[in-house]
């Protein structure tokens, strides 16, 4: 049986707990130990989205997370049900990631994906992937043919795969190719033509001409258009093991060939069991659309995600006693003041991320976290929460929810967590 | 005036000298400043390379040094003096890296080539690029178009191209295409015709036939047929800015649009002024390539050096007080024995390094480390050092040369350190 949590939308939001992973509120580890199924936590992209697609976002969610779901039932392992999850965020023609992705500067579809598991610690990524409906089979199979080892006459397996050669490894491993034509959906194809419009419209402001008209005209031509950024999941199985997936159809108006984080080692996604740290990790990490200085594109921060390689930077985080302190610490002084984005006038990224501690063998799974952050200039602020108090584990567990729920400075995101009993 | 100091292989081994770097060796600080015209460090790819091109190494490595020193005397900053070094050692036909490298699968040359700026901590990176016979080049012109600001209607200008899209941003910026065919060699369209044998032949021996006889003609075969892999520097000039590059050709027989770490971030090369660390530290890595389990194809471990982010673990270590000891402690707990390489049978990497603190204002500069180590199976061995004494900084500044003469593990390696006066 499983309980879906409502999305972020549905929950009233509240102060943070602040440290409630301190010693009294350890679980009794001389308890029965008692199987939970797992746990899953999706986004469809961070973002402006219309109003009137709430309710496609709300039920894409909710379908990706069956779909992970139902893997952990059927005895899948993380890894596995966190790629179902986002085949189904693909398929969306809603979200920007396979089906219905931003078309880059030549009217194509150039995909990014990334997963990585936490058990193995494995890694496997596409980039600049065309005609393959969803990249992050691609990137799966990339990860799991490395599990098996070497390939023939002794050579390492390939992590990461780009452009059409990516493309052709994915069709000579049974993955089908979808036409190019097919991904692109009539929102995707108008909202190109519309950034084509803009960007000559930008390029004329450059120069100065009738600046302050097109800008009033572009602002009112924009709202309400929709402008989503990576979409990405995470995941823990019953038997403890985490993994975390993401992929993005990429800036709007990208120049061909660009990858963004989503497909970057340590910047979309990082998942790591507990090994020789207290906690296990999932961070799933999204650029956060941002309207530009004429409000002409969607400009997303991609580029600040991977020069801080922010996913990584939050799981680190994470190990603290205190994770909610060191995330907000690290958000602050390795992302929103990272001397690496010195310079840049906006910085904005959003993370889902997870810490279980003790799951590894089943008997001590004490809590999730669930973080969902943005940042505008230089304050930090939390745009929304996508958070579940997984009341089910904490009932089992008599251990407090620890979810950290802010208000929502946007709309709000198209996301659901489930909790698999 | 420039010093070029004597390659690795004709210096003596000498024990290491633990931390030199302690407190009685400081530089009197009240000392009066002199100008240090910069540093450079080169290497021409790890590997076992044929005895009889050992010259050639040298000398691409002198050129390769030679370039970066006249940039530095003509005011150059760091970055653009190891892009002009890496332009030398990719042109070079003997080097893996641009012209001369290795081919994959389909017999195309397709590189991977990253740069970083300590400075301004931007990053460009090209991957699984065709056509390009200075993809450094191209990975500095993605660095410096990303340091000029946002693009035309505020897009954020990208830091990583890759395939077709990296080839045509690099024409349409002014970079010459070079035809495909002019990029090979004999020897490299030689290796790739032995190579295509060696995998049938392999792929015979995997499913049971013949095996020994094989394994045994193999080996006889692949005497000094010379393997190398990526090439790389780390510069610091006048400013006491450092920068750091890599370049690859990738893996013999790899599959088209695998991408290595050459062109992943943290992974290839790393390069951080100190702006709230005590040192400024550059780091080039390259994978070290090894003769598998059939003696058949040179395999090398870029995916290794991805997974455990080589280059910025290194530069971490560098800010200890002991770097000598915490580089150590890094290649053995964060590469040796990480983790992300359990179950991995080889492990090898290698790392050139350079630190330096208190050079921001140019009164305090005291010493720079370099390290180039190896290590096979579980047990750390240093393979080689590519170490110089800086005998006029060192006599300048009144400290201590503070190199890391490993023993030998295999035959020299081709590399220069020039310390420009």
């Amino acid at each position: 049986m499983e309980s879906l949590i409502n999305s972020a939308e549905e929950q009233q939001p509240s102060s943070p707990p602040g440290n409630s992973w301190s010693k009294q509120e350890e679980i009794n580890k001389n308890e029965t130990p008692k199987c939970v199924g797992g746990f899953v936590l999706v986004h469809a992209g961070a973002g402006y989205h219309s109003e009137s697609k709430a309710k496609e976002y709300k039920h894409v969610c909710k379908r990706a997370c069956q779909r992970a779901v139902d893997r952990l039932k059927a005895g899948a392992l993380a890894v596995e049900a966190v790629a179902a999850a986002l085949v189904e965020l693909e398929d969306s023609p809603f979200t920007n990631a396979g089906m219905g992705s931003n078309l880059n500067l030549s009217g194509e579809i150039e995909c990014d994906a990334s997963i990585m598991d936490g058990k193995s610690l494995h890694y496997g990524a596409v980039g600049a992937i065309s005609g393959i409906k969803n990249p992050v089979l691609v990137a799966n199979r990339l990860l799991s043919e490395a599990q098996k080892g070497k390939l023939s006459a002794g050579r390492i397996p390939p992590c990461f795969l780009v452009g059409r050669g990516a493309h052709d490894w994915a069709v000579g491993h049974g993955i089908p190719p979808c036409p190019s034509e097919k991904m692109a959906t009539k929102f995707s194809l108008s909202a190109y033509k519309r950034n084509k419009r803009k960007m000559e419209l930008a390029e004329k402001m450059d120069t100065g001409h009738n600046h302050a008209k097109k800008r009033r005209q572009s602002s009112e031509t924009d709202n309400g258009s929709g402008c989503l950024d990576t979409v990405g999941a995470v995941v823990v199985d019953s038997e403890g093991n985490v993994a975390a997936a993401v992929s993005s159809g990429g800036l709007a108006m990208k120049h061909p060939g660009r990858v963004g984080q989503a497909a970057h080692y340590g910047c979309g996604c990082w998942a790591e069991n507990a090994f020789n740290n207290p906690y296990s990790t999932a961070v799933s990490t999204s650029g956060i659309p941002q309207h530009t200085l004429y409000n002409l594109l969607c400009s997303r921060c991609g580029e600040h995600l991977i020069r801080t390689m922010l996913a990584r930077e939050c799981s680190a985080a994470l190990q603290s006693e205190d994770a909610h302190k060191a995330l907000l610490e690290a958000m602050q002084n390795k992302f929103i003041s990272s001397p690496f984005l010195a310079g840049e006038d906006r910085v904005l990224g959003g993370v889902i991320v997870c810490a279980a501690a003790d799951v590894w063998n089943l008997r001590h799974l004490k809590i999730f976290r669930v973080y969902w952050w943005s940042s505008y200039g230089v304050t930090p602020q939390r745009a929304c929460v996508l958070a579940t108090c997984l009341p089910k584990i904490a009932r089992r567990r008599h251990t407090y929810p620890d979810c950290h729920l802010g208000p929502f400075l946007d709309s709000a995101w198209p996301s659901k967590a489930v909790c698999v009993d």
